[in-house]
């Protein structure tokens, strides 16, 4: 069954004063009016989200905003894929709609994390590596840094590139009214940012971020009576690679990208040549590389010269994270995902406002752990 | 899709000398026994778990589990409901194969719980409630006693029809070797033993336990071409109930027991009559008689008379339990909706050993919250 995405939101990203309960209240509802989709309608209600009980011991969310956005008796779960939550949830709601389960899907992702010192965040967010590599205190930080100096020795490519990546999705965020950042930044400034994980520097990173985002998925059928303006979920795949990093036969390869690219574009019958839009996870600027190769736009080693050359730019032959990205748009675990999905969404159906790119194709690939596991989604435009 | 069940497996539960690492494998790596199937052959897993963070300090468990089982690049997701974590484990199982995104998926759940003391527990488990009711200091044992007294007193039950529930438990949990109680106990032990929140005594109570269950679910075309001892998931639903307990019409109604149910009956094309044997969530000994009321079996204010009557004992007209249920097997929370699933379809394949009754059409319901979120899975044993 044909599984269609009607309705987007997301809250504004960034260090929020409110608490997770009213961030997925305030996403949840306008989706709902989005999709013009009365609550009664949701028959299914997905919440994306790693740790609300460690950053707020707050546990039972999925039924608390049932409860709040008043489509009980809808079936409601909470859904967990650490970082890629959000891709784990736009999974699950397709499979609802596609199994029959559910006519009328709402999908709403958030994380909370900024009232917590970046400490403790980075201490949440360690938990969920391999107990084999956390005990040496690797984190995820030092998994880039290592994996940023073997790609640029190996490929001969310039610590520029990496700053070009950020410089682009500061520009792009610039023009994303819900960025954390809206700000842009100059090719000195990240160059000579701290260092956190030598190679990378301060502006090679993702920020710690609080924020909402939703999707409203119904069958293709029920879309085409609802509105003119919807997309597709044309594809979508998901795998997990080695949990311990350090066992993958190249680090420079995203074995959970490949596998889950592959899995949407045999789903969709489409290739990377197809692709007008795509949102990847930069929660690093170097993943931004592995993942344009993992998704086959690049041959290994070469994703680099697109930054350098300007083909990823909003205005380049592939704009990559037209939203600004993790980079400046802002990183709330549970979100992201959701986040991506509302971005390509509203780029296929025309409302990407100041972003908007010409797009009738798009792709999402949501990142959890250093690639420990991957969701790919590709949605096009209706007909 | 028709979606079958080909092998399940859990562990012992009770108070284990193991992290949930440990146990997921355990059970995983049975079920894989179980069910002939090799790891390579998995495609989607599913982990149903609450709080792993809270009680370990350690999430990405899916990830772990995917490679420590050597099911890659399989799709690996958490799943949370909290105390039904395990009934939406096994909606989503269903849903993977129904939807055709997975031919193969195995479904872990487990929790581990007894290395906490019994108030850090409840501290974790209180965190699923409203934050309006949390702030009173209402628990989920206060919820089952004012119920448990509401009930009593409106349909005139006696007291010891709920002890006749707790003894009838633990009979059956002395023929699981799996359960954490193997002990049969008195009708006197029961109504003697310390009160926790009036009129219900220690022995209404299920304890905190440590365990892990799992389930391996596929197609009914290719479970027929593995084996011939097989069951058929031929109806499921699930539901959420309002979030704030104390806002629902009437306190004896589990809505989401009657929702949840009504879509698995009208699903399975079967009604309560058609029932030979059901798992109902005995967390407390209240709630085996508003799930026998929920899901269509006794009218309303007349489950006591089964109790009282031996209708649910293991020779009576409708066994419940068979397993020693919540109350002697034990409740690791993510694992115990899963167990229910293992429970029946023993039962419908025969190697329920000395718990085996003559079942052709089994029912298990899994409860979150205090009736919060509910799943209802019917399972039927293969033609």
């Amino acid at each position: 069954m044909g599984v269609a995405v009607i309705g987007a939101s997301m809250t504004k990203f960034g260090q929020r004063d409110a608490w997770i309960r009213e961030l997925l209240s305030q996403a949840g509802e306008e989706c709902l009016t989005d999709a013009g989709v009365a609550p009664d309608d949701v028959e299914h209600l997905y919440v994306s989200n790693m740790s609300s009980g460690e950053f707020e011991g707050q546990t039972g969310i999925m039924n608390l905003l049932a409860h709040d956005l008043g489509v009980l008796p809808a079936y409601s779960e909470r859904v967990d894929q650490t970082s890629s939550s959000g891709g784990a949830g736009i999974y699950e709601a397709w499979q609802s709609v596609a199994s029959g389960a559910s006519e009328m899907t709402l999908l709403v992702g958030a994380e909370k994390m900024t009232h917590k010192t970046t400490g403790q965040a980075t201490d949440i967010i360690a938990s969920i590596t391999h107990p084999d590599e956390y005990k040496h205190g690797v984190t995820l930080p030092s998994f880039a840094g290592m994996t940023a100096r073997h790609y640029l020795e190996r490929f001969d490519a310039p610590r520029e590139s990496l700053a070009r990546v950020a410089v682009k999705n500061h520009r792009n965020g610039v023009d994303n009214p819900k960025a954390q950042f809206q700000k842009e930044i100059t090719m000195e400034k990240a160059l000579e940012s701290p260092i956190i994980a030598d190679p990378l520097r301060l502006y090679d990173f993702c920020p710690i971020t609080d924020g909402s985002a939703a999707l409203m998925f119904t069958t293709e059928e029920r879309a085409k009576e609802i509105t003119d303006e919807y997309a597709v979920v044309s594809g979508i795949g998901g795998a997990t690679d080695t949990h311990v990093v350090h066992e993958r036969d190249d680090p420079t390869v995203m074995g959970g990208v490949v596998e889950s690219s592959e899995q949407a574009y045999e789903m969709a019958g489409l290739g990377p040549d197809d692709l007008d839009v795509a949102e990847l996870h930069d929660m690093f600027t170097i993943l931004e590389f592995l993942q344009l190769e993992g998704i086959g736009v690049a041959d290994q080693g070469t994703a680099w010269e697109l930054a350098m050359d300007g083909a990823t730019a909003k205005d380049g032959d592939l704009p990559i994270n037209t939203s600004g990205g993790l980079k400046s748009k802002g990183h709330p675990l549970g979100a992201s995902g959701v986040a991506q999905g509302v971005e390509i969404y509203e780029q296929l159906v025309g409302e990407a406002g100041p972003r908007q790119v010409e797009a009738d194709t798009a792709l999402a690939c949501n990142v959890g752990g250093f690639g420990n596991c991957v969701i790919t989604t590709i949605m096009e435009a209706a007909e």
